[in-house]
């Protein structure tokens, strides 16, 4: 009984409170779960509908584009802010890359990271009802990487819904 | 019948063979056909699997991306060359623009056009089965620009079913 309160204390002092890993993909296992939020990366979701493409200056020098749930892509045609619970955005990203085809045309190459936010109001209260996972060939990147997700966030887009991303008709 | 003759004649001789304006959208009126080919915007084409994004170097200076309906996705995912019947590709064109929320992000601007390629053997049999169409408000662009998409397509792709963008993972 001690241990059981003991853990419950342990589980309530993270920094989020998220005690369970997240999990959108039924099978994923704990070690592809991030850290702080225990976000995995969905099932299916390369088969999402695009939202808007971007491009990120060097070093990291990259063509990227965001794709999201129907939940998420519905609250951006309707314009609804906040996001609804259950609404997941996936950010893909790759190394820009010249064509070798057609000289004014930059291509992906080489997939560098896939980024993803859950929205779950319950499941994380203290992070504006946003979960985040950042992964490299679908392994979470570190702690470290994981605690610089949201005071950006919420340093740039806070009357967005703290999403960077807006719809590109 | 000596003018009906004469429509045939003149059916005939158009360029491509394409006599009847095709149409992807049942409404589609002709006006909103692309000249040569006859393409149209294809209905609920926004809500379209994602294939790549893409960037055009200046004077167009734009983000891109491709997407695809069921079959064009299928057949890229399978690497089917080349694409089946009924494959339809649309490029979608947007200004880069500078973030104001994020230094090194660059962001959709403006819209700019809509460039789609329609796979269809038996209608386009002079462009190895491939219809094109570009549009800019929903409208298409002049016959001259229609006259470069198949030169410059053959040129450079032709061992790619004559498509330049390629499925991004």
């Amino acid at each position: 009984m001690k241990l059981a309160l003991l853990g419950v204390f342990a589980i309530s002092s993270l920094p989020l409170s998220v005690a369970i890993s997240y999990s959108e993909s039924p099978g994923a296992s704990p070690e592809n779960a991030s850290p702080i939020y225990g976000v995995t990366v969905p099932d299916g979701y390369r088969d999402w509908k695009f939202i808007a493409p971007a491009q990120e200056a060097p070093p990291l020098d990259e063509l990227r584009a965001l794709l999201g749930n129907d939940l998420a892509v519905e609250a951006y045609k309707k314009g609804t802010l906040p996001f609804p619970d259950g609404s997941i955005l996936v950010k893909l990203a790759y190394k820009r890359m010249q064509s070798t085809e057609f000289a004014p045309a930059t291509v992906p190459g080489a997939p560098t990271t896939v980024q993803v936010m859950v929205k779950d109001s319950k499941k994380y209260p203290d992070s504006h009802g946003w979960g985040f996972g950042r992964f490299v060939n679908g392994k979470p990147v570190d702690l470290a990487q994981h605690e610089t997700c949201l005071s950006c966030h919420v340093g740039n887009v806070k009357d967005h819904d703290y999403v960077f991303t807006r719809y590109a008709p």
